[in-house]
C-alpha cells in the first residue's frame, strides 16, 4: 500500500544546518563533528560501502585547522559541514577512480571547482563516494541502507546513501540522467539536480557535454540549499541569495503532470501522487493538473539518443583501448553510441531546443511541476541500479529538479517525488520544494 | 645598432599555413610532415631542450589515424598541423608535470579544453614543451635558439624555443605576467596573448586566477590567427573569423605609447620603436603619439601584487608541504605573497577597474597601441628568464597583445614590439598585427 504525504523519517531534520549552527555557536568544535561522522562512518561503511576512499587521519587533521577559523566568519559559511564528494569529481588531496579500474589509483592534480568552492568556504571535505563506472550503469558496491538487500540507485549511489545513512549531512553527485534524483528517492532523502551549469563542471569528469550536471544530496531542502547558495556560479545567483524562508506559502501553485510514460510507473506511485494532490487542494494550497505539449513525448527517447552519442564520444576510444578494464555493459553503450548518426543526434537536439522553447508558457500559472522521480521503490538486487525512466526529459530540458521523500511504496520503502521548476529558476523551486515539506509535516500526518 | 623594420628570418613564411594547404591539397600526408618534423626534432633537441615530453612512435600513430580523415573536411580545419602544448596544459596521453618536481610523471585524466579543441579540429598534438616552475620564474633546461648562450624567455620557453628553431609551427603558451609576450620577443617569433578568457583554461594549472591566460607561439600573425580561430570560446568568437586578409590596410591607426618605464628599455628598444614610427608615417599610415593617462603608472606595481598574492594563494600549502621539492625563488614569492594585505590586495584590483574603464577612450582613435615587448634582447644565462616589465599592465588590463619581431638589439638578436588591443577586439588586433607585419616586408627593406 502507498501512504502519501507522510514525510520519512530519513528526511526530518537539517543536520547540515544543526551541524552548521554548533559551529558559529561553540557548542562543537568542527573536531568533534568530525569525530562523531567518522564514528557513524566505521559503524555502518561495512554493510552500507558508501565510500571508495576515506582517510580518517586527513578528515581528522582538516577538521583540527578549521577549528583556527573564528566561528561565524562570514567567509566560512560552511564551517565545519563535512561533505562527502563522488568520485566522479576531482580532489587534489586523494584518489579519484571515475568508477573505472582504467583510472585505478589516479590522483588528481587539482581540486574541482566546486570542491574549491567548498573547501573555501570552510566545509570538511570527507571521503570519496561511490559511483557506477564512469556514472553510468554499471553498479558499485554500496547498499541501500534503507534495505540492505536493494540498489540505493545510480550514478550517485555512494553519497545518497551515505546521507541516507546519516554518515554525512551532505554530499556531491551528478546527474546525466537521472543520476541525483533517482538515487535520493531510493534512499528517502533529498536530491537537487541545479539548472544545468548552475554549479561549475570543471573537475568533473565529463562524460556528456549537453547533460552533466553537478547536484546536491541532503537530507533536507534547508542544507541542500545552504550548501547551493554556496557552490552556484555567480551567473546562476542572479540577485542574491535564496532568501531561504520556512512554512508553508499559500501562493505556492504546484501543477501535477503525467509524462506519456506515466503508466509505467508503479500503481502505488500514480496513487500517491493523486492523493498528494487531493491532500494539498484540501488544505488550500493550488494543486493544479498540467498538461504537457505533445511534442515532450519525444523527450525521453531524445535524451536516450544524445547520452548514448555523446558518452560514446566521451568516453569509447579510451575505453577500447583497455576493454578488458571495462564492463560490457558500457562497451555495449559506447559500441551503440558509436553507430547513431550525427542527423539522428541533430534531431534529438532540435527536439530539447524546440521543447524548451515552450517552457515560459507551460510554467506561465505554475510555480513547479510535479511529477514521478521514480517508477516505484527501488528494485530488489545490487546488479542495477533502477531506471532513470522519469528523470531523462527534464535532464535533457537542463530544467531544475528536486526529489522529495513523500512517498511510500508497497513495502514501506521510499519513493520520492519529483519537482520541476523552469531554467534559471532554481530559488524558486527550492521556496516551492520547502513549502512542500514544510506542509508534508503540517498537513499530512495521517 | 638597432635595425627597425626588418623582418626577422625566422619569421618569415607561415609554415602552418604551407602544412595545412599540403594536407588539404593531399601534396604531404600527416604521417610524411609529422616525419618531417620530428626529424628536424630529433636534430635540435639535444641542443635546444626545448620538450619535456615526446614520444615519437605516439606522435606517428596519431599522424597515421589523421591519415584516415578526407583532406579538406571542414570539421577538421587544421588537419595534420603539428602544434606543442605547454607542459602546464593537461593531457590525457602524456605526462604534464607543470614544471615542478611535486607532480614527476603525473598523469592527468582528461585533456585540457584548448588541447581538446585542437585534437577535434584535426591537429596532431606533437609533444609537451619546457615550462619554468609552475609558469613562475624558475627556469627550465630550454635555450634560445638564435643563441644558445641565452635564455628563451619563459614561461613558456619550450614552445617559443621549439618554434622558433622550426621544430613545430605552432606551440601553446600561457602568460600571467609576460610569458608568451617575452619569450616570442626574444627568440624572434609572434607570440599572441588573446583577450583575459578568449581562450578556455579548464586543464591549464591556475596559479593566478585574475591573470593567466592561454596564448599561441607561431611563426606568423595568419598562423596564430588559424590556431585562434579553432580555440576561442564562441564568446570570444563573436560575429565569425577572423576574416584574415593580408596586405597593408592604409586605415590602420597605431597608437604609439610611452609607458612610465619607457626609460628602463634598452636605448636600442626605444630607437628602434622611434625608427619604427617615422617609417610608419613616410609609407602614409597613421602612425600616432598616444598618451596613457596617469593612472596607468602604477599597473606594473599593481600586477605585481596581484600576482605574488594570488599565485601565494594557488601554490603555497602545496610547496610548503613538500619545499625540499621546491625552488628557494618559488618559495620566496610565496611568502612575499602571504604577507599582503587583502586592503592592498583590493586597492590593486580596485586601480585595474578604475584604469579598464578607460580604456574605450585610450582606444577611441586607434586599433592598437605599440609599445615595448621587452627592455632588449634575451638576456644572457640560462639562470633567469628576463623581466616581463612591459608586459604586467597589459596581462592585469586583460587586454589582447601580440609580440612582432620587426627589431634587433645591438648584437643582432630579435626584439620584438608589442600591439595591444581594446578588451574583446582580438579580430581588429590580429589583422594591425598582420597589416604591420605585410608593412614591414613590403617598405621597410633595408
Amino acid at each position: 500500500m502507498s501512504s502519501t504525504g507522510r514525510p520519512q523519517t530519513q528526511a526530518t531534520g537539517s543536520p547540515g544546518a544543526a551541524v552548521l549552527d554548533d559551529v558559529a555557536s561553540g557548542r562543537r568544535t568542527v573536531a568533534e563533528i568530525a569525530q562523531a561522522h567518522l564514528d557513524t562512518i566505521r559503524a555502518l561503511e561495512p554493510e552500507i560501502q558508501a565510500f571508495v576512499h576515506l582517510d580518517p587521519r586527513a578528515v581528522r587533521a582538516a577538521a583540527r585547522e578549521l577549528d583556527r577559523v573564528p566561528p561565524g566568519s562570514p567567509e566560512r559559511p560552511l564551517l565545519g559541514l563535512p561533505v562527502g564528494i563522488k568520485d566522479l569529481i576531482d580532489t587534489d588531496d586523494q584518489p579519484t577512480e571515475y568508477g573505472s579500474r582504467l583510472f585505478a589509483g589516479h590522483r588528481p592534480a587539482r581540486d574541482a571547482a566546486v570542491v574549491r568552492m567548498l573547501r573555501d568556504a570552510g566545509a570538511l571535505v570527507t571521503g570519496k563516494t561511490v559511483t557506477t563506472e564512469f556514472a553510468c550503469f554499471s553498479p558499485g558496491k554500496t547498499r541501500n541502507p534503507v534495505d540492505l538487500e536493494r540498489t540505493p540507485g545510480g550514478s550517485s549511489s555512494g553519497s545518497a546513501a551515505a546521507v541516507a545513512a546519516g554518515m554525512l549531512p551532505v554530499a556531491l553527485g551528478t546527474q546525466t540522467a537521472g543520476s541525483v534524483i533517482r538515487p535520493a528517492s531510493f534512499c528517502g532523502i533529498v536530491g537537487f539536480k541545479p539548472t544545468f551549469g548552475a554549479i561549475d563542471r570543471d573537475g568533473v569528469f565529463p562524460i556528456s557535454e549537453t547533460l552533466d550536471t553537478v547536484g546536491l544530496l541532503s537530507r533536507s531542502v534547508a542544507d541542500a540549499s545552504a550548501v547551493f547558495d554556496v557552490v552556484r556560479s555567480s551567473a546562476s545567483r542572479g540577485n542574491g541569495r535564496t532568501g531561504f524562508v520556512r512554512g508553508v506559502d499559500a501562493a505556492t501553485r504546484i501543477g501535477f503532470a503525467r509524462p506519456v510514460e506515466w503508466e509505467r510507473a508503479d500503481p502505488s506511485t500514480r496513487e500517491g501522487i493523486d492523493a498528494l494532490r487531493l491532500k494539498l487542494m484540501d488544505s488550500g494550497l493550488e494543486a493544479l493538473e498540467t498538461a504537457l505539449p505533445p511534442d515532450f513525448d519525444g523527450l525521453t527517447a531524445a535524451q536516450c539518443l544524445v547520452m548514448d552519442f555523446e558518452v560514446s564520444k566521451a568516453l569509447k576510444s579510451r575505453c577500447e583501448k583497455n576493454p578488458e578494464m571495462v564492463s560490457e555493459s558500457l562497451l555495449e553503450v559506447l559500441r551503440r553510441g558509436a553507430s547513431i548518426s550525427v542527423a539522428d543526434y541533430s534531431a534529438a537536439m532540435e527536439l530539447a531546443e524546440r521543447c524548451k522553447a515552450m517552457l515560459p508558457d507551460l510554467f506561465d500559472g505554475v510555480d513547479a511541476l510535479l511529477v514521478p522521480a521514480v517508477i516505484g521503490e527501488a528494485p530488489r538486487g545490487l546488479q542495477a541500479t533502477g531506471d532513470p525512466l522519469f528523470c531523462r526529459s527534464w535532464t535533457l530540458l537542463q530544467c531544475p529538479a528536486i526529489s522529495l521523500p513523500l512517498l511510500r511504496g508497497p513495502n514501506g520503502l521510499p519513493v520520492g517525488v519529483q519537482l520541476v521548476g523552469n531554467l534559471n529558476t532554481d530559488d524558486n523551486l527550492l521556496k516551492t520544494a520547502q513549502t512542500l515539506m514544510d506542509w508534508s509535516v503540517e498537513f499530512a500526518q495521517p
